[in-house]
């Protein structure tokens, strides 16, 4: 059995991980932190985990977060880099599941994020945890960054067309559409059911932080850097993201052959017949990616659809997918949830 | 391994219990019967279950049901009674999420479901598959009449106050708000999104069919008829149902003694801290049903409050349940799953 | 013209009776208060009104409310207690949208709403703006308290039955489902869209201020104290109230009848045809409130449905009604607008 | 008074152009027709209505809508070119709220709507009923082919740019988005509640119908054909199109001067200041279309985000636009509604 703390977990990405968690055949849960709920029941703020967890929200110093063999952090940005040194150097691995880790840029990172970062060094140490591109990596890794929900669902898209280099890479378009999940779970206005139901719009068109981790990882891959347009739209639903990439072709190739070889020993990842448009319903709960590919009236514009739970494969499924790897688990285990439909 | 078939299952009944029973360790499903979707792939018509089910839909008379250890009906009403004997004969034993075996009173039953009845003899003989009342009949079962989504709410929510003969039984109310999944997959106005979306309203009050169930099951425990008035509502949601029940207190009992009493054994059954109000979702996904009572300003009405989800509690996870007991399996086996929140 | 002010207004009670004023064809609109948002556009905090109004929030030491005809006062609970003295003294004419004056009883009203009140000689004087039962007195009134949404759904639904003196007045049932606007503009974790959709709840079973409003106004029918039993619920829809309505008959009437005849002179009351089910969006955006009864299977508990706009006829619409009255203009001027469906 | 007749009118455009003409001071409605519902109060399949239409359904035969000045299509497509000849010749004009002559290729039209045109000559004849190009046209037309609600959406974002000569206009993009409603009122299952909430979906990428309505219209604009991906996509809301529009420019211009200029006499168009992001709630219910403009990262693509109703300036309010435009009068009479928020 591992021996797994969280910190952090008060918010959607820590219920799901909780819930992914407790039903994992080789992982216990020593411990759970929170400042703010300190001694409640985690399943008092989470009914939903009645019977299932009776740990209490902890204060970080009662943790022994020392003693466990792999620490997620499942916290608002900045609270993974100033407590991150201390764990690796306990010999605990670490999964940060916001962004602390994920920008190699230490400068860029700190102007989209507002803040100076605590350790450069480990930014520089840390592995990029989307499996597939990084399976190896990850598997030795003592860091793993896990990826945004938005990186996961574009990158994943727009991967094979730019390892094939079929592209015109300085001119993709990411039109991507979020769950309302994707904000958190802080009270804030603009995320009330009043306001965002029954209503989309598009936000942060002048940039997005995501976007920056979108280009690095696309830039990885072509080794040159991408130029890409990402525009997110918030949704009126729970969970889910759905996006709707373009690019121009510059070679005349099979597309739908090129994602399905791409992708074929993807436990994942999901490329569905020509002709088919997924729904995010169908990944609701679970850590699959599907992925249709499109050129409409046989034109130079491809159209790449793909659907992920930005709660699952773009946050905690994901985060476990990279636990299964550092601790040679069979990847999908605990994590092959099948989607709730309807 | 339990050898399953299953007939009908183009529903959302259908759905959800393969969902359940491709992830039941027991479980080989050897065949899933729809004349009107014959040949087409179950994981084409649900992709959720791309990768989880093999399986074609196939005609009725080429499934080998008689080869089956068990057989569901997700069928509309009126289509088990007509096949249910010969099954039987085989040895082969049959849960039926539909109405047909539901109701003692084969007239009564013809009135609401506007048929004659093949089988009054067969209708004798089903158990009620309702396990906390009727676990012991249920074992050794061959026909098994799983309940209606409502009655399940209902009964469970009334059940510890008329055993205990504390309530006045002629004059129970049963205010119940469904997610829009109760009402089927098939295509009809009222259930269309813009409909049934931003919206709320009462149906059915003159007269419903659950209501004859519900009193069927309610006057078992108390040994008399009871009165009640049942109000059925359509809720803006997928899934779940939420009872709210009132009833008069004849007598001073501390009525959450006596719900945690009286479910203290039942693995489904969470019977919530004093003053709680349980919501739909933490049940969604889940076969739980989770009970808060109440008795507002110390007065003699007392306010039950019940959430189950419709398609699992209330259809196909009560289903499994009751295949578990008559299997001899854990009765949580391949049920136990966690609720979705958020 | 009538001159008008409002003070608060950055709420959805204040954005709905900007909506409705600024289309009223004999209202002009003064000035809007806040401090909160003092010298922001309106129209930039609510883009719908861009180009109709072109007013900013202004200091309310700035806005000459003493000037007016008539304020609205559109705040949360305990603000125009403060305020509405020197605005009558001054000759202008109160509408308060929020509690302050409701509750004839003040030790009540402090008890529920946990504060000392400013000036009890204005709650005796406050008429209850309830057009349908207090019509001759709001047109003289200087100071009108508009009910709250909850109580104007309730108390339209058992006003003739009470009125008739044929009901069980000890044991009533108000069962009652409301959208999620009803709880304001406040960022609140339990009404995001994340945790308010796809579910439902009851909630304040143990106790709601309204319940003491309700009361008080049947029990005024009724000349003596009602019992009522009210279960208030969360809905995942943005406007509408829904209210399922029990009582027990005592003698043998014709209710259809009976509701047609009280309401037949009500410009916004409409009696469903018999045999009917209100759906809330028959009234969003609204004035109207529409009713059925229901005496089902012939027994003695009569089921009453109403449905209103929790914006409109349960608060911004219902204040306009009381101003058409007390400035002698059409009862239904500017508050004819036919619901948006679907 | 304008006489006015409804062929067809049980649909969503029907009651949506009911809504507006029963409130439009100029406007008597003769006559509404439908076969289907022949004999049904109006009020009766559209409750909202009650109380403000006395009409019932007619046979078309029993409508004496050559006794109108002016009848209105709300059909489906190839019904209003069976009929509109012996209307135009009774000297009455027609608006066309579906496809018949929307499109001037007749064998592009009978290839995407897959019937043979019953009147080539008409198409001809009709003007296409986009006030903001053919405002003068449409003045003194017999016959107008209101726009699609794709199509109106794309075209206004769009306009600007293309008149002006900046972008490249053989790879333009429109990701759009629309709430279910324009999909009609009729029983689909793709379209139910249970399917379509919760989830999001792009359809018909290899093409859509709409593709050649928005590419006839650009196309004029700029005097050559245009190269158009369109890529619609099903969102979980009732109302609303948002449509994401991408081109690359090939000059260096103010694009916010630009869109302010061009839209600053238009009455239903918005353009919002720089650096926004309209919301199609900001429009509900509104005959508006409210545009923002952005370069992000002052690259050389261009992201145009418009907001409508797709019942109103996407089908029942703009067609009553262009009746305003036709009969001289205002042409914001009884469509200058407030959009409805939240």
């Amino acid at each position: 059995m591992i021996k797994v703390g969280i910190v952090g977990g008060t918010g959607y990405t820590g219920v799901e991980l909780l819930r992914i968690l407790s039903q994992h055949s080789e992982v216990s849960i020593q411990a759970i932190t929170s400042r703010k709920e300190m001694g409640m029941a985690v399943a008092e703020l989470f009914p939903s985990l009645r019977g299932r967890i009776a740990l209490k929200f902890c204060d970080p110093a009662d943790a022994k977060l020392d003693k466990c063999d792999l620490v997620f952090f499942a916290t608002p940005n900045g609270i993974a880099m100033q407590q991150t040194r201390v764990l690796l150097d306990a010999g605990v691995r670490v999964i940060d599941l916001a962004a602390d880790f994920r920008i190699k840029d230490v400068s860029g990172w700190e102007h989209w994020y507002g803040m100076s970062h605590a350790c450069p060094d480990l930014v520089a140490e840390a592995v990029y945890g989307l499996p597939e591109i990084n399976r190896d990596k990850i598997k030795v890794a003592r860091l793993v960054a896990n990826p945004g929900c938005y990186p996961t669902a574009v990158q994943l898209g727009f991967l094979p067309l730019i390892e094939a280099g079929i592209v015109d890479t300085d001119h993709l378009i990411a039109d991507v559409k979020s769950g309302v999940s994707g904000a958190g779970r802080n009270a804030e206005v603009h995320t009330l059911f009043a306001e965002a139901s029954d209503n989309f719009k598009a936000y942060s068109v002048p940039g997005h932080r995501h976007l920056i981790e979108i280009k690095q990882g696309l830039s990885n891959i072509t080794a040159s850097l991408v130029g890409l347009t990402f525009v997110p739209h918030l949704t009126p639903m729970i969970r889910g993201i759905h996006a709707t990439l373009y690019a121009r072709l510059t070679a005349d190739v099979d597309i739908q052959a090129l994602y399905e070889n791409r992708y074929a020993n993807e436990p994942f990842l999901d490329v569905l017949p020509t002709g088919s448009h997924p729904e995010t319903r169908s990944v609701r709960g679970s850590n699959f990616c599907r992925i249709a590919v499109h050129r409409p009236q046989g034109g130079d514009t491809v159209v790449v659809l793909t659907v992920t739970d930005n709660l699952v494969k773009g946050a905690a499924g994901q985060a476990v997918q990279n636990m299964n790897l550092m601790f040679e688990l069979p990847e999908t285990l605990g994590i092959d949830h099948i989607a709730q439909l309807p």
